[in-house]
């Protein structure tokens, strides 16, 4: 591998060619973004060493695609379009199933690898590209089986110098357990934070008073309305499911409240104790 | 100051304790526990010096009462019967409403100060107990003018040497207040974390697909019942409101979704990305 092109330089893809680059010094990194000044900030600070445009992509030995979900679902037959016989695509979207679907009678389907590392901050855009990511982290693959075999193991490799787990998924399983884990705390994250606004007109008094458990509860409504909005309009049905079954469980607990049932509110809380168990081992 | 009594070796007290012996040697420090074994914890871990109970109050120069605060509506008139007439007792509750109302014609009121230091982790019990807790938290005082000037004294530079920044606030404000930036987000992280466990029969799924974001929306899901359905209770009315609140904004991004708008989504989160700024300066 000597040339890799990253499509997207933010969180994800700034974060992947800083890793890449440090484990393989001899590749050179082209950067490719629609936002200009991204570009020249991503090589200002050493993240990418060129520019370069889709038509370069036929030079391409990787080619990584990592651009919210609804550009990516524009872009990504123009890519295939673009890359050589041998080239590698993998495209790190976090909504699988668009993806595989747009993609399923391209000709050149088998040089593209669909996947969804699990790493991110609440943070966008290239100043927001760290070492070490995805270190220990998840990365699920998608329909594994539509890539070709020579391409799955340099992919693999890759992988395992970044550090990562992975787990094969198929894409609608991805899209509904993944709006349960992570699109769900979003909305929840990001409708406590308008809450909260909405009602503490005087900032100073939020401030005062919160602690670390607001701010951890609020850490996601941070995130990128750039980057979340397509997610949302992707996994449409599966994050209204959860969004209903959130709603649900909060009208409960809400009416123990007003039935002053404590000992059910004291039986939810003590039943929900138990994902101490679950998320051991996470960081 | 000699003699430190604390009722409840918890997280709040036990690090309370810790703080004070630390920057205090020549202080013994008591410890009274409704449970036992709690008490010999906290002993063995060298949080406390001596088991005592509430007769022995009389020798005390300060009080800190930390036990949930059902249990410190229950003791906290003993506590000033049973002191002498130059004991500080400070009460460190989460809600502040009610126990200024308990306590407001006792004879001794004005040997108490009614606190809440915003500080926390998700974990309690005397093992939760960690030096520094309180460096740079805020802490709350209510009803002030009913404490005895020269116990505010000892009270304040108590708190400047556990390192808190102080702000006054009458026990109404402080429940008002607190059930947005505290209680609510403890209701959403319970709630995220039942809809999950709920969903995900297959835990495996959970801990593969979830990540950080996830981890930090669910964190305080791991808190104790028995700590937090007292302060439900005793803030229920303020408590209701917020979550009514929470569900009329997740209903709304639900009918956003329903219906397609996602220039109306994009805008939820846009405004609430203003919550970086807020939040600026919390730990």
């Amino acid at each position: 591998m000597q040339n890799i092109y990253i499509i997207g330089i933010g969180l994800i893809g700034g974060s992947m060619a800083l890793d890449i680059k440090q484990s393989n010094p001899e590749v050179t990194i082209y950067g490719i973004d629609s936002n200009e000044s991204h570009l020249d900030e991503a090589i200002q600070l050493g993240i990418v060493e060129n520019k370069a445009t889709i038509a370069d992509l036929k030079n391409a030995d990787i080619v990584i695609v990592s651009v919210p979900v609804d550009a990516s679902l524009k872009i990504i037959n123009d890519v295939l379009d673009a890359i050589s016989e041998n080239t590698l695509v993998i495209e790190v979207g976090s909504t699988k199933e668009a993806i595989c679907d747009v993609t399923r009678k391209h000709s050149r389907r088998r040089n593209l690898l669909a996947t969804h590392p699990i790493a991110g901050t609440e943070f966008s855009g290239p100043s927001a590209a760290i070492k070490g990511l995805f270190l220990g982290k998840t990365n699920i693959i998608c329909e594994v089986e539509e890539t070709a075999f020579k391409l799955q193991e340099i992919a693999l490799k890759l992988f395992a110098d970044l550090g990562m787990r992975i787990r094969y998924m198929n894409p609608k399983a991805h899209d509904k357990h993944i709006a349960y884990v992570s699109h769900l705390s979003h909305i929840s994250s990001f409708m406590l934070g308008k809450t909260v606004i909405e009602k503490e007109k005087n900032e100073r008094d939020i401030f005062d008073m919160a602690g670390s458990g607001f701010e951890s509860t609020v850490r996601l409504a941070k995130s990128s309305p750039a980057m979340w909005t397509p997610i949302f309009k992707q996994n449409k049905d599966n994050v209204i499911e959860t969004l209903e079954e959130y709603i649900a469980n909060l009208e409960v607990f809400k009416k123990y409240l007003e039935a002053d049932d404590y000992k059910a509110i004291y039986s939810e809380m003590e039943n929900t104790n138990h994902i101490k168990t679950i998320l051991k081992g996470i960081v």
